[in-house]
């Protein structure tokens, strides 16, 4: 059994365009809401399933105003105070700064976890006994990230050197971070990967609130207090957010704490994944079934196969046929139509940028 | 200007189920009914147009009774008895046989040359100068064929066996037909191409309808006497047409009578194309336009490529993107959607017997 953390929160950041999930993930229908593994819950909801036995209803979303609604929907169990609308998109920092203060507000002691919405996480009791050293290290007043171990030298990620440990009883794993490094070439990743120094950067923060805002002070004062003076009255949200910095918390805070030794890491095995791109979800899914070497993510009654290996949505209701294609990825939705293959998941984004030059805006 | 010539008919037998077409070409729509080149003709139209020139309005289209009439909208020059509905499906000896029959009693001398309507000739001077030669040869008592310049080692179709020159006058390629030979596996068609003594079987016949009915009755009198019967009472067509067997004319007349040395061959380059599959169908669109490396054979303005190239039908009015995909045949429309390779175009035909299995016969 799994016991709340007294005084956490969770805060999910609910952004991200999702774009290399196209044409499953739209503006309208970003990645967080759809539910790409199959389980019958969003990326939304299974964040929200794996934070609840932690924080009880100490629960703030972030989302962008034209999906609030939807998040609303997918997690009727929220109060109307835990999901807010952010009134123009700002990167990171701001929304998880806004938490932040919404929360001191309520609990000048309390602690945050912030996490990204599209996320998977395999092994669930890993991760909260993870965040449990993360809350202890945390109270200790450092900024604590999680670093995922890696499984291979990726180079869509951003990575954490490791250094010391830090003793700190309950918290054994932790370990002062030394910097956060940028997503590096493929050589680089080798290299990190052997040293044995380096953790995935999967965006995840433990912090007490009133630290955090302090952090994010040293370098923009003038959106700590903007933030405190939404926090304390609400209907200025947009009156003052548009004069916000739009800034990742990685810049804002992470990378200057780090700096200046006071970030701390848990290094995890947690089964992450960060879903973005179809490789990724056929990995996720393969209890779904399907005719021979076929992942079919939906329609798997629509898929006939001759010779053909790969991924297959059949979402339109149309049947889809594959003859002779090897690690073929088919997306097919009511108004679009993705062919790619596994090894080149990466690139579908680049149909999303020429759709938008064309301006066909109502297939983004 | 190409003059008639008198006494001759054109047969074109309306039949095939294109099936390495699917999912363009469905048992209501078959391959001769569509336009697969964006010429704006069907391929039938094209057949009819090619043949107009030598034959005026002596023209008689045999088609399953199920398409007899989308044949005669796509042709409302015919008169009402040039279109004939077969009953049932009986192969192609019965529809060109009551041509024949039909012709004979109409002109005691006439020819008739029967072609398919869903071949493609490139060159129709060479047509139409190949098929004079031939009609001198079957006024000579030949049943005659055109032999095809074979351009490679083709698997997919039967060869002609040329041999000595006939040396008739006006007819100066006539050569005796040694015999004809079944589709080859490779390496004996490589041998055919190395001989230079063989042809492709276009299944092209120019005979006098009396000579064509001679030649049945020698194996099929009861055929003969059946097809003359429903060409003097054409109220009987339905009474009597079940009686017919199903035999192809190859079998039933070419080679019979090429082993008897009765058959002539006019060898000939005319650009043909069976318009197989899709492979064929890609290159002879090249003119279709598409993003770089794509032809689109339908809905240029719905396909966005990265890095990939093939053929693409966007004919839903979705948008098909590619990435990254080389040499893909994506074929997209309302109710079924074909992803394959161009190597692998002959295995589409596939697809439609397991869907036959399947019991899924909306979409045949």
């Amino acid at each position: 059994m799994t016991s709340t953390i007294p005084g956490f929160w969770a805060v999910i950041p609910a952004g991200g365009s999702g774009t290399r999930l196209w044409p499953l993930s739209r503006r309208a229908a970003p990645k967080f809401l759809l539910d790409l593994t199959g389980s019958g819950q969003s990326l939304l909801q299974t964040t929200w399933s794996r934070l609840a036995p932690l924080v009880d209803d100490r629960v703030i979303v972030v989302a962008g105003s034209s999906h609030a609604d939807a998040v609303r929907r997918q997690l009727p169990m929220l109060a109307a105070e835990s999901v807010v609308a952010e009134p123009t998109p700002r990167d990171s920092m701001p929304a998880i700064g806004l938490a932040a203060a919404l929360i001191e507000r309520r609990d000048p002691d309390a602690l945050l976890g912030s996490f990204a919405a599209d996320h998977l996480i395999e092994d669930e009791p890993a991760f909260h006994a993870a965040i449990r050293e993360a809350v202890v290290l945390a109270r200790a007043g450092e900024l604590v990230t999680i670093g995922i171990e890696p499984t291979g030298p990726a180079t869509g990620f951003g990575y954490i050197r490791q250094g010391a440990p830090l003793g700190i009883a309950e918290a054994e794993r932790g370990r002062r971070v030394e910097e956060f490094v940028e997503k590096p070439d493929l050589e680089t990743a080798k290299r990190y990967l052997a040293s044995g120094e380096y953790r995935w950067n999967a965006g995840m923060f433990v912090v007490q609130a009133t630290t955090l805002l302090e952090l994010l002070a040293l370098r923009h004062p003038d959106m700590v207090s903007v933030l405190r003076m939404i926090a304390a009255q609400p209907d200025r949200l947009y009156e003052l957010w548009p004069s916000l910095t739009a800034i990742a918390i990685d810049h804002a805070v992470a990378e200057p704490a780090a700096a200046a030794r006071r970030v701390a890491v848990v290094p995890a095995d947690l089964g992450w994944d960060d879903v973005g791109d179809f490789q990724s979800v056929a990995g996720l899914s393969d209890g779904h079934g399907g005719p021979t070497g076929i992942v079919a993510l939906s329609g798997v009654d629509d898929v006939v196969s001759v010779d053909s290996t790969g991924v297959v949505s059949a979402g339109s209701g149309r049947l889809v046929a594959l003859v002779g294609v090897e690690d073929i990825v088919v997306i097919d939705t009511a108004d679009a139509l993705l062919v790619t293959t596994r090894d080149h998941c990466q690139d579908v984004k680049k149909v999303v940028t020429t759709l938008a030059e064309q301006g066909r805006t109502e297939l983004l």
